[in-house]
């Protein structure tokens, strides 16, 4: 197939829209024309795509009749803003930002529901859903022919990487105020990050839940097609700069066999199950892969019917952009 | 009351030893003379104590016939080494080590069972939880009588405190190299501890389980009274210097009343309870406090009978000394 596709990336300045751009170079995707597109203040930088530095333009004066694919990486404002006029201009919209209605946009991580792409209306709408969901959604997808499950309790310590290259540069500078003895500065996060464990991530509605939160188990019972899904979730930031890390007790409705969870855990290509008795990290398994990692595969303590794992996973590359281009790579197969 | 008490406190030179001694000045409790002892390499250092630094001497020497009490503040091998040496010699035990069996040495949370204290054999023998185990349950306790809980899950992100000085100058350590950009150097954590997560705290069994996830189920069981609680519970090392954070979610047998439980967790002196909408972290929060601080008091995103719950503790203080310091006020009062 020599066909090629002209692609526009919004928020190509931002830590996943320049993984995007990195990706689609790695993977040899067909771009033809490649347009960078962010906002008037990060518009005039430029993103290095094949050995040349791609200039970043302005997404508003954009004509998006001159692409077949937009990647939406920047936030859901953005995403409201634009994402119609590229509708309207017959783009393909791959929206990683949470704005657009499931109706509208479905959830589709490949691995676990890529028949979701099938007869979508033209032009295709679809969105790559959260960091934490596509995780999940990974490692639980090849074990739902398996498992009768009831209940996924989640706690989900988040890379600050999330919330952009301001979070990052906070976590640096207050771990170097405490380690000079310095007085600490909090501007980014409303607390120490150094050191320390944030458990509210974003603003808290009047229940007590975090947009993040419903957004997650809102997104896994959409793409694992489990509509009554029972999901229990606390989002927590983590003092880590990339790589998420999920503890998962999954509750089932009957004993589970732990060496069939493990075959299948196995023979998943997006799954990389590490030896019983150890167990992965954030940095220094899941950072830069293009897999999920799984360990700390167990029963309850005295409980056959729970399923206990441990997941890592690359926020920015697995979780967002790759994500997404492995959406494009099905789209462009026969759905454009 | 002016009786007084000659008291032992075996290691010491650790961080729970010392901060024993630090409460008991800080408690007035009524201290006879105070014996510090701790091993061979630790003893001959100092720890001060009412004004005066007190001599750390060497346990294998000490006759404790001295004394009326023995606090174990170093690991089990210790505590099982000379536990049957102070008691045949009529000292009151409380083991903070986990070494002694529930049958020999009922484990204690004042705020959840004083009661097992009375009618105990003499000389009386007490164990103080594991610092997660006490923090779990003040909390717990009190909603024991209004809620029917099915199951507790549990993730524990763990100070590296809890594991002694080496761990703590080992994440100072590593910091700082990855923060200079130098080679990362573990002797003390089997992999880099700085900005990760570790998810393993411990030699897990054939099960995958770690000796402090089976000992957590045990003592939660044991201290709230209730044998057949069901436990879910992962033990994750974070990078915090000090103070443990629980991520908690419970289910219940119906839907729960969160004012109900709000009321009796803002009633309860062990607990501070945050405002609606806010949370506790362990380091701006827990550290240095009496108190386990609890947020994020939530029902699950569309389940009104789970219960989420943030809990915040200082291990070395709440979780450990100050438990252990409790439990000799009630002994003294009417038991020795």
């Amino acid at each position: 197939m020599s066909q090629s596709f002209d692609i526009a990336v919004v928020g190509a300045t931002g830590t996943v829209g320049e993984t995007i751009v990195h990706i689609l170079e790695e993977r040899d995707f067909p771009v033809g024309e490649l347009h960078l597109l962010a906002s008037l203040e990060s518009a005039g930088s430029s993103v290095p795509y094949r050995g040349k530095n791609v200039r970043v333009r302005e997404v508003d004066a954009f004509d998006f009749t001159q692409v077949r694919m937009v990647f939406f990486a920047a936030g859901p404002a953005v995403t409201l803003s634009f994402a119609d006029k590229a509708r309207a201009a017959g783009c393909a919209v791959i929206d990683l930002s949470g704005a657009l209605a499931q109706a509208q946009a479905p959830q589709v991580v490949p691995e676990a529901n890529a028949q979701k792409l099938q007869g979508l209306p033209k032009p295709v709408q679809v969105s790559s859903p959260s960091p934490s969901a596509t995780a999940l959604a990974v490692v639980l997808a090849p074990l739902r022919g398996l498992l009768d499950i009831q209940r996924v309790n989640v706690t989900a310590c988040l890379a600050v990487s999330a919330q952009g290259r301001e979070a990052v540069s906070e976590l640096a500078r207050q771990t170097a105020e405490l380690l000079n003895l310095r007085p600490l500065e909090s501007t980014f996060f409303d607390r120490q990050m150094a050191f320390n464990l944030l458990a509210q991530v974003g603003k808290p509605d009047a229940q007590g839940h975090v947009p993040l939160e419903k957004r997650l188990v809102r997104e896994l019972r959409d793409v694992l097609g489990m509509p009554g899904l029972k999901v229990s979730v606390t989002c927590v930031q983590a003092p880590v700069f990339f790589g998420d890390s999920f503890s998962v007790s999954v509750q089932l409705a009957g004993p589970v066999d732990l060496d069939a969870v493990n075959a299948l855990l196995e023979a998943a290509d997006s799954i990389e199950l590490v030896e019983a008795g150890d167990y992965p990290t954030a940095v220094g398994d899941a950072v830069g892969q293009d897999v999920v990692y799984v360990g700390r595969v167990r029963h309850g303590v005295d409980d056959t019917s729970e399923l206990n794992l441990w997941l890592t996973s690359d926020n920015v590359r697995k979780g967002a952009a790759l994500n997404a281009v492995q959406v494009a790579e099905l789209l462009i197969k026969d759905q454009l």
